[in-house]
């Protein structure tokens, strides 16, 4: 990182960089942690936590100094990254930039800890997991940055995962919504959180690779209708299970019944699907997370009981596919497209749910990889050049 | 230490309790910063370095509340420990106590990153190696403590190191002054800036194990002339060299013109001695540190030569003994005891050097063990109890 940001800051690029603890290190002190007190206060989990950046803004503005360049590190604290006081994972309230402006004025890279803040008591506060993300976006909002750089382990978005699709192609703009669906879809290249502060202060986010120059994917909150493919990307997640209750009353509050107590027990509901059946009664469909799977069947069961349903069943044998493209908005027919490539191959579609800018589809999970393959071509990628092979590949 | 603070705790005391890094971890972090740029800022350094105790005041905090008390952790900067902007060896300006205060109102344990502050601009400063202990003493001093109690590896300082002389007893009690004679004497308890700063604030100090039980030593600013022992220690160091310039002319400056250049050097004299001889020249004696030697004797001839001295002779093969207690101020005949002690084991005194409260020679090294024994028994403490032998042993 450091030759990259060397070579930035030689072309003349004012910078801040914000760094995460090393690979390992926030694990390595849970652990450390975990053995001491596994119920310790949340306060000083995140005094804890937070030496990992700051070991690594340290090191890093060494690195650079070593380089020629004039760099200086920052915790959270220091910025002042102002938090509310939920340790483990804070929400940004404010930040003050006049030190960080004033070093910038001066030549210098600032080197900022993510993840952590600083609550109005003076406690060490940490952002959760992927905070670095969300310190990155709010830094660059509160300076009016041209652009967020994010360094990941690929080297942008795709329409596809490349694993699955060998002719998925790189991205070169993606809007905020579309990178926010693809995200809740399990595309893990960045986190959600991030993406959605991104969006609302409108700062362009670049998904770039840490390990080869390119280019990455922008995302933008800019729509260009001109530009805008139909499609932007095809996700698939195999991380869910669908539960089904059948025969149940179709009468008002049914539904908060049923998903109420699974909602209690901390259970995420993703896709909701109720049909009306023409004798009175109804049937509803959702799906969890995989791990849920028995946990939810356990107090579907019993809600079957209380409401005398006809029957409840279940399947942790699916794959959900997305496709995502604020195209939808203006254009008619995707769906049909969708439906038909799926059915050429002869996918039995289990489940169908749909948002402004999205199509999902729940099929059982032998076929998730025919089915992107399927899709990606339907929308007119097949034909073109095959990309450059990717490191780690996602959606 | 948690059990020891929680049984403290338990016990009705209010604490405040200072922890360094973990063992290692300042010279790991070091390595680290070595690798990435040995001539990286200070400043990137303090920030590197000030993880260690990071770390070890939030699993400290945490391992008290697992054992039932409410602890709270603060690093230098959270406190906040004022100190100036001299990066690695920052000195101590001010101590902010409120919030310390403030948990200690509300029955709080409260755990104190040693070894770090904050300097006017809100950088993280270091206090340079032994910083913890200063930290301690400090903390002490602003919140008028009863008592700072530092734990060690010795529990306690001897009236001379056991390692030489089995029989040695544990101090109840020493003086500031005795022990900064000890300290600078090579005996190797605490770090003499503390014990200095404590003598400053009137902080009581006590030393003690960290692994066994026991009162341990008070280091005391209060001098109880009933109570005071004649000695209270017999203090060893074979660190030091021993050169001497003979048939200089005996004129105003001549030592300057001597000891100037050495100094210039960095090299630190410790004892000087200068006799005047009647044919109008005089010699000069002084030790310096053994690894000083060779650089210090290069320099000495080079003067030798300017000022067309005699001869300059050198000898590394001397040890330095020291009696010191506040005693010699009230009580006359110790230094004849001290030299017909040594007398009668047929040891040559080379050299002697005095102050208020303690009388050095220099001897040939191979006498150091007897000369230290011998003292020991001339000064009345032979035929006490033998008290129980010591994990490490210090003078």
């Amino acid at each position: 990182m450091a030759d990259t940001v060397a070579a930035s800051h030689q072309r003349g690029d004012e910078m801040v960089v914000v760094v995460s603890a090393m690979s390992g290190e926030t694990n390595r002190l849970l652990a450390l942690a975990d053995e001491v007190n596994p119920d310790r206060s949340e306060r000083e989990t995140d005094v804890l936590l937070s030496t990992g950046e700051q070991v690594t803004i340290a090191l890093l503005s060494m690195a650079l100094q070593r380089r020629g360049v004039d760099a200086r590190s920052y915790t959270g604290s220091q910025v002042r990254i102002l938090t509310d006081n939920i340790h483990g994972r804070a929400r940004i309230l404010d930040i003050d930039s006049a030190r960080v402006r004033g070093d910038l004025r001066q030549g210098r890279v600032v080197v900022v800890a993510g993840f952590q803040g600083v609550d109005a008591e003076g406690n060490i506060t940490t952002l959760g997991r992927g905070g670095s993300d969300t310190t990155a976006v709010a830094l660059a909002a509160a300076l009016k940055a041209d652009e967020c750089r994010i360094y990941t382990d690929v080297d942008g978005v795709y329409s596809a995962d490349p694993r699955i699709v060998p002719e998925a192609r790189r991205l070169e703009r993606i809007t905020v919504e579309e990178m926010l669906e693809l995200a809740s879809l399990g595309a893990k290249v960045l986190q959600t959180r991030s993406v959605e502060f991104a969006g609302k202060f409108k700062v362009p986010l670049r998904v770039l690779s840490s390990f080869e120059p390119g280019p990455g994917t922008l995302i933008t909150y800019e729509e260009d209708p001109m530009e805008q493919p139909l499609i932007s990307g095809i996700a698939h997640n195999r991380d869910e299970a669908k539960l089904t209750i059948r025969g149940i009353s179709d009468i008002p509050g049914v539904a908060y019944r049923i998903l109420g107590p699974i909602s209690d027990a901390h259970v995420n509901v993703d896709m909701i699907v109720q049909n009306v059946s023409a004798d009175g009664t109804t049937d509803l469909t959702f799906t969890v997370h995989r791990n849920d799977y028995r946990k939810a069947r356990q107090i579907l069961d019993d809600i079957a009981a209380e409401l005398g349903a006809a029957q409840v069943f279940g399947d942790d044998g699916i794959a959900k596919i997305s496709v995502v493209g604020v195209g939808m908005r203006s254009h008619a027919g995707i769906a049909s497209t969708m439906f038909r490539a799926l059915s050429d191959e002869r996918i039995n579609i289990q489940m169908i749910s749909t948002s402004e800018i999205k199509i999902s589809v729940v099929v059982e999970d032998k076929y998730m990889e025919l089915a992107v393959r399927a899709l990606h071509k339907a929308f007119g990628w097949g034909e073109e050049a095959i990309q450059e092979k990717m490191p780690t590949a996602v959606a």
